[in-house]
C-alpha cells in the first residue's frame, strides 16, 4: 500500500539525558516512516527553547552542526506527514510559541475534530492565528489556561479537545506526555539510564536503547520534571473507551514495534495464517509484496504449508524524486521499486500477500509483473477487511470515492487486477488475531462505524451531526 | 559608513495593476539598501493572500516561477534588517496572519517602543506569540479590534503604537498606508495608471514608472479599496510633532530620491559645500569615498575650487561571503571594496569626503590606503556632525560604547585615524542646507534629544524615565 | 556485507530507439547497486555527441530537463564505483574525447592490469592524461589506431588490454559492446523493438521491458551500426578461458538478474541448501540479514526444515548522510539500519544467513542486537568460503590485512564474533552450486589461484612477477 | 559597455609564499571584471598540483575550506570569458594534465589563430582531446618536446604558437609566465617579500600588497624555480613588433592598474580632455555613464569648464539573475542597474560620458532615461572611435553586423539613440593620449588593418588568407 495511503505523525521525546538531542534524532530516524513530510527537534536548557524544524526527512535535515547547536538534556521531536494543515514549512512541528507562562513546544500526532469550533471561539475575542494547524489551536487552548494554577492544569485543557491526539509538550520546567481518552494512536514510555523517553512506537525505544515500561494510557497525561514524574489522568480510566486505531497492526507500525501490548509482526503473521484458513488455494508458492506482506506472507506459507519465496526484489535506490517525475510515468515508478524474479513464480501457481488494496492501481502493476514473468495463476490475499470507509482521525484516504473495495463489489475488484482470486480478512477474523477485548479497536475504515459521528450531507465529519452511534 | 551602521527597513504596496507583483519585485529591488537580510510580498486576489519570504536579497529570492505564482493585482513588499527581532526567517515580512476578520499581511518601517507593555497585555489575557517582532504585536493590536465597525478602524489602532513606524497592511479588500505621527520614517504615494504605489522612497517609484503624488503625512493612514483612496488623519494635522530622521539624508536614503520635500543627492551636494566653507583646507584634489561621499565631494569640490577626482576605484564584485570569512580578513574586506588609484594621490594633498564615521575601523583602512598610494597629506571632512547618541528609531547603532565620536574627543580621532585634519559637519550647518523648517528633524543622535526619552540609569529607552525632552 | 566491499560499475546501452535515454535512465536505476559514486549518460544523434555525468545516484542526477537535454536515439550509461582512479567528477563515465576519427564516448566496467605501462608508452611520444582512469588509456589506445581501416579494428585495440573489461563505445556511427577473453564481468544483450540493448545484468533488460537474446562472449565484441548487429572474435572462442567473477552470483548481481547462464536468486536459494548440508545444526528458526542473506535463508529453511522468519527490519530511511556523519557513530549507523525483532528471536537458537564477512565490524553489531533481543543461540552460516586473498580484477577489497578471514583462524572469528557457531559454505560446495564447468569461475578470492599473478614482494598485483598461475 | 562587449581571461600567480593561495584568491578577486564565467586556482607543493575549479564568480568558488585544501607555497589562478570553447566547467581553467614530465598546469589568456592545425596534426598521430579550448592545444605542445632537453625548451613551444597569448605555467618544479610577441595583452611581474608575483594588471599587485617590477616583454617567458628567476626571449626583442590592445586602456583594464607602461584612469582622462577638444558643445553638465564613463567625464570636465555631476545612481544589489530573468525584460535590467537623478539632469543640456556603444541597446535606455528625468538636450562623447571591426585576439564582438557603428553612417546612429550630439574620439586624437609610440598598439577593431589578415570571403580569420597586411 506504500504510495496510496499516508501515514501522519511520530513522537519522540526524553527529558534528562546528556545525549538528548542526538537520542530524539535516532529515535526520530526509526519513526520516520510515521511521516516524511517535514520534520523538527526542540530541546531545553531548563532556561529557554532551541529547536530546528525542516520540510524532508530527518536525515537530510539534521547535520552535526545542527545537532550541537540544539545539544540539551531534553527534547521533543516530531516527524509529520499532513493530516489537516497544508504542505508548509510553517505548519512543521514541533510548535514553538511564547505565552504568559513562557516559551512551549508541543508535538501532535492526531486530527482534532473540534478545531473550527475552538478557532473560531478564540478570533471572536483577538486571537490571532499564524498556521492552520491543530497544534496552533491547542498552544491557545493552553494559553487561556495560564491563570490556573492546578498542577494538572494541562489535563484540564485536553479535555476540551476531541478527535484523536496523542501530544507531547515541552516547556523549560516540564515535559508532558498525553494519549486522548479513546486512546487512538499508541504513545509508549520507557526509561533510558535516570532519563524518560516517550515515543510513538517502542522501536524507537529499542533503537535509542530505552527500557520499555508501559504505554500512556487513554485519558492518562505524563508530567516529568526535575523531581520527577508524575501521572494524572484527565478522563477517569473508567470513563475511557479505548477505540485503538487497527490499521496501526496492519500497516502503519514498525513491525519491530509493539503497539496497544502487542507485537506488530506476530499480530501481522496471525493475520496471515487466519487468512490461510478463510481463505485457502491450491498454490505452489507463497510470496509478499515487501515490506508490507512480508510478516503475513511467513504466517500464511506456514499454516498452508505452501512454501514461503522472495517472488520480488525491492530497489532501494528508488527515492522520491522518480515518483514525482510524472503523471505518465507512475507506473513506471512502481514497476521500478519491485522487480519480480521471473524464476520463483514462472509456471506457478502464485499466492500474493499484500496489506491492502486502496486504490488499486499499484496491485494492478504488480499483478501484471508476475504475469508477464511467467506466473501460471495469481491469487491475492489482503490483511485487512475491504476497505469502504474514510477515516477521521488521522489517516489521509481522501474520500469514499477513492476506495476501490467502496465502489466496486469483490468480483469486479478481482476482474479490474486481473486476479485468479482474491480474498480480504474478515472483520471478525482479524479482531481474532488481536489482543482482546477486540471492542477497544476502532475498525470504522472497514465498518462506518465511528465513535465521532460522520455527516453524509454535509460530506464532512462532524459534531453537530449527531450524538456519538458506537 | 557601509558596513558599520545598518539600515532597517523598505516597503513598496501597489493596489489595481496587471504587473502588481512584478513591479513590486522592481521596487524592493531599488530599496534593497534599506534591509539586506530578508524580503518578502504578500499579493491577493481578493479571496486570500499569498506570500513568499526568505532570509537573503531580492535577487536571489524572486524567481520567475516565484513571482508567477504569487501574481495578483494587488500586493505589498519589504525589505529588513532586523531592528527588534532576531535573524530568523520566521521574523522576516511581511508578516501574514489570520484573525478574525480574515487574512492580513502587514509590512512594517520603524521601531516600536511600547511593543513590551502591549504584548505582556495579551499574554495576560492568553494571546499567543511565534515571533520577537514589533509587527506581531501590531497584528494583534488590530485583531483586538475586530469588532469595531468604523472605517478608520486602524487609525485607531495605530493610537496605541509608540514610537517610529510606517506601515502598509494588505487583506483581500485593501491596502492601508499610515505613518507615525513623528513621521520619523519616509513614506511616499504614487500612481502608475489605475494604480496606487506606496514605496518608503521615491525611486522606487521611478523604477517602476509611477508617478509621484506626495508624501503621506505624520499621522496620516490612506486607505486604498476597489472604491478607490480615502485618508484618514488619526492624529489631527495640528497636533503632530514631525521629528524626520536627519540620518536618511546623510546616509540611508538613495541619492536619486526624494524625502521629507528634497532630493537627497543636492541635500548632499550642500552638505559638501556646508563643509568647505566650515572647514576649508590648501589641498590639491578632493575624492569621495564611494559611493557614500560622492555627491558631497561634488559640493565641496564647487564650494572651494579644488578639483573633484576619483581616487578610489570600487570594485563590485566583492560580496557577502568575502567579507563574513574571517575576523582577520575583515580589514583585507575592506580593501578588497576600495583601490586607490596611486596616480590621482601620489605626492598629493587629498580632501576625502565621506558620510560618516562610526567605530572608525573602515575610516583607519581607507586613510592608511591612500598613504600607501603616495598621498602627501590626508584631510578628511564628514558630512554629519560627530555621532554621539544611539537611535532608539530605527538605526541599529548598538549602544553609545561603539560611537568613536562618543569616546574620544576630536584631536585623538584624528590622531587615531592618522590624519591631517578632520572636520565634522555643524548640527547648526547641517540644519542649514536641509529643508526648513529646521526643528521638524530628529537629531537625536548628534544631540541626545530624544522626544522620547532615554533612562540613562536601565541603559535603555523607556517611556517610565520621564516625559518628552523636546 | 554491504557497507564493507564496494560494488565496482555497471553498463547500459541501447540503439535505436525514440526513447533511448528515458530507458538507458531506467537500465542504470536498476544497475544502481553496481555502483554509487557516480553516474552519466552519453547519447548521439548521428552527427555528436552530448553527455552529462555527476558524483551522486541516478536519482539524484537525471532530472526531467537533463534526460530532454540528451533525448536522442542512442545512447550508452554508467554507474561508477571507483576500483582505479580517484573521487573525482573528472573520472565520471561516460569518458567523453576527440580524436581524428570524431568524438568517441567509452563505459568500462573492470580493471586493467597493464594499464601504467600503456600509459607510459603513450607519455614517451607525447601523450597528455587529465585522468588517472583505465577508460582514458582505453581511449588512447583507440586513438593510435585511427588509421586502421579495418571493420574490427576495435577488438584489435581491445587485444593490447589485460585485465578484466567489459566495455560499451559509443560514437555518432556506431555502438560497441565487448568483453575481455575471460569473461570476468557480466553483460548481456537483448532487444526491445528494433532496437539493440546491451547491459551489466538481465535486471536492467527486464527493467526496460527488453527481450533476453545472450550473454556477450568472453573474447567477443558486437557492433551495432544502422545496418543492423555484427559479432566479432577478437580472441577465437577455443582460446578464451572463461573466469567468471564468482562474487557477481554470491553478492553483486541482483537476485531478480541472470549472469553467467543462471538465476542469482536460485543460485543462493542452493548455496542455502548447500550450507544446511555442509553445516547442519539444531535451531528453531532461520532468519537471514537482509537483503544479502534472503535467498540462501530460503534454501536453508527448505533444506533443513527449520522454519524461516524475518527476525531483522530494514529500515529503508537510511541514507548515507547518518553512515557518514562521524566514526563513533558508525556502530550507530549499523543498528539504525536493521533493527532485531524482540518477538522472532527471543528465547529461540537461531540461524543466520548472510552473504559473508569481511572486516567482521557490522557482522559483530547484528549479533549483538540478537543477543540483546534474546536470542539463546546464534549460529551463522555464509554463503561462501573465507575470504582470504584480495581481488585484482575490479573488487575493492583493500589489501589483505583487511579481510578477518585472511587474518584469523575459524574459531577465533567465532570467539570474535560472539557465535555458538560459525559455518562458511566450502568451495567444492560452492561450485557444485553454479552452472559447470566449474573451472570457469574465478575464485581467487578464495583460493589465491588468480589468472595474472600477483607479486607478494610488491604487494601488487603485476605482469613482471611471473607468468600466469592457472 | 558593460553588457555587450565581454572580457576575457584574467591571469595570476606566486611562486615561493606562505599565503601563496589565499593572495591569489585575493588577486582573482580584483581581476574578476576580465572574466565572471569561471575561476580556478592551481597550486604545487613541489611534488604534486592540486587544483579547484568551477563555473561562477571567485566569491561563490573559493571558501575557506577549499582554500585551505589548496594551500601550498605557489600557485596560479584564472578568470574566464569563454573566447574560444564553449561555457562548460572542463573548458575552465587552470588545465591540469599530466605528460612524460609529470603534472602541468596552465592558465591562458588570449585567443590563438593556428589552433585547428596545430590539434589536427597531433590527432593524425593518435592525439586525444577532451576539450575544445586552445589551452588544451597548447599542453600537446608542450607534451610533444618532453624528450628536449633545453632550459628554454617551454620558449620553443611557444614559437609554434600563432595569435595572442599570456600564459602562465605551474609545474612542482617551475612557475613560467610568457607574452606572445606581439605583447597583445598585458602580463606584469611584481615582488611581494621572497616571492615573485605575475598578473594580468597592476591593480591585482596592489590588492595582494606586491611591489610592481616591470612587464613581461613581448616574445619573453619568465621562468621561476626554487635557484630564483630567470628571462629567456624566445623571440629576440628587435624582432618582436608591439600591438598592445588598445582596448584595454579603453574599457578592459580596471582604472587603478598600469598596463602598457601607463595609469589606465589617467589615460581615460587625457580621452575625456581630447574628446572636449574635438568635440566641444555648449552644456550645463557633464555626467558620466558609470563606472566606464567615471574618468573621461573628469577629463572633458576639466578641459571644458562645464561641471561634473552625478547624474546616474548605480544599483549594486542588481546580480546576474535578474538580467537573465527574460528577453522581454532586459531593457527593466538595464534600467534598474543604473537610475537617473532627476535634479541633476532637469531643465539641463547634458554631456554624457560612455566608453563605448557596441549594439547601441543599453545607449538607448539610458539616453531614454535622461529625457524621461527632464533633461532639456543630451549629447554623447565616446571615448573611442566608431568601433567597425571585428576582433580576433580575444575580444567577442560576434562578428559585424552587430556593430552599429559598422552598419550606420554617425547621423543615423545620432538619430536612432535619440541624441542632440554625438562626438566620437578620432584614432589620431585616441593615440595621441597614449603613451608613444603610437604604432605599438592594435587598433584594427577601429581601423580593420590586422597584423594577421580577417578572410572576408570564409567570415573566418584564417592564416590562409593572405601575407600579414600590417
Amino acid at each position: 500500500m506504500s504510495d496510496e495511503a499516508r501515514e501522519f505523525c511520530g513522537l519522540f521525546g526524553i527529558w534528562g539525558h546528556d545525549e538528548a538531542v542526538f537520542k530524539t534524532y535516532l529515535g526520530l530516524y526509526s519513526l520516520q516512516h510515521r511521516g516524511e513530510e517535514s520534520c523538527g527537534i526542540a530541546s531545553t536548557d531548563g532556561r529557554e527553547l532551541l529547536s530546528h524544524r525542516a520540510m524532508g526527512h530527518v536525515n537530510d535535515t539534521f547535520t552535526p552542526e545542527v545537532l550541537q547547536k540544539l545539544r540539551n538534556r531534553a527534547a521533543i521531536g516530531h516527524v509529520r506527514y499532513s493530516t489537516t494543515g497544508g504542505s508548509r514549512i510553517e505548519n512543521a512541528q514541533p510548535f514553538v510559541a511564547t505565552y504568559a507562562r513562557g516559551p512551549i513546544a508541543i508535538a501532535h500526532n492526531g486530527n482534532l475534530v473540534n478545531v473550527a469550533e475552538l478557532r473560531r471561539g478564540y478570533e471572536r475575542h483577538g486571537g490571532v492565528f499564524q498556521t492552520t494547524t491543530d497544534t496552533e489551536v491547542i498552544v491557545h487552548v493552553i494559553a487561556k489556561s495560564c491563570n490556573q494554577q492546578r498542577e494538572d492544569r494541562y489535563g484540564q485543557c485536553f479535555n476540551s479537545l476531541q478527535g484523536s491526539y496523542s501530544l507531547l509538550l515541552l516547556t523549560p520546567h516540564e515535559m508532558v506526555a498525553a494519549r486522548d481518552p479513546q486512546g487512538f494512536r499508541p504513545l509508549s514510555l520507557g526509561r533510558l539510564e535516570d532519563a524518560y523517553v516517550v515515543a510513538s512506537e517502542t522501536c524507537a525505544l529499542n533503537q535509542v536503547g530505552a527500557e520499555f515500561i508501559r504505554d500512556i494510557e487513554p485519558g492518562e497525561m505524563i508530567r516529568i520534571t526535575p523531581e520527577g514524574m508524575k501521572s494524572y489522568h484527565f478522563v477517569p480510566p473508567e470513563e475511557t473507551r479505548p477505540h485503538h486505531c487497527i490499521f496501526e497492526l496492519i500497516y502503519f507500525a514498525r513491525p519491530d514495534s509493539s503497539v496497544f501490548g502487542q507485537n506488530v509482526h506476530e499480530t501481522r503473521k496471525k493475520f496471515g495464517a487466519q487468512l490461510a484458513r478463510e481463505h485457502p488455494v491450491d498454490a505452489d508458492v507463497v510470496i509478499p509484496i515487501p515490506d508490507g506482506g512480508n510478516s503475513a506472507a511467513v504466517g500464511y506459507a506456514q499454516e498452508s504449508g505452501i512454501p514461503l519465496d522472495f517472488g520480488f526484489i525491492r530497489n532501494h535506490y528508488v527515492g522520491r524524486t522518480f515518483i514525482q517525475a510524472s503523471q505518465d510515468r507512475r507506473a513506471a515508478g512502481v514497476a521500478m521499486k519491485l522487480s519480480p524474479v521471473p524464476e520463483v513464480v514462472r509456471g506457478k501457481r502464485v499466492v500474493v500477500l499484500d496489506d491492502s488494496i486502496v486504490r488499486g492501481t499499484t496491485s494492478r502493476v504488480k499483478i501484471a509483473q508476475l504475469r508477464a514473468a511467467g506466473a501460471r495463476e495469481v491469487h491475492m490475499r489482503v490483511t485487512c477487511p475491504p476497505h469502504c470507509f474514510p477515516c477521521h482521525y488521522g489517516i489521509d484516504f481522501q474520500g469514499k470515492q477513492e476506495l476501490i473495495a467502496a465502489r466496486s463489489p469483490l468480483a469486479e475488484i478481482r476482474l479490474s487486477l486481473n486476479l485468479d482470486s482474491l480474498g480480504y480478512l474478515s472483520v471478525e477474523g482479524m479482531l481474532n488475531c488481536v489482543r482482546p477485548p477486540k471492542d477497544n479497536y476502532c475498525t470504522a475504515c472497514f465498518t462506518g462505524e465511528y465513535i465521532v459521528p460522520f455527516c453524509e450531507e454535509t460530506g464532512k465529519f462532524s459534531l453537530e451531526c449527531g450524538g456519538p452511534k458506537t
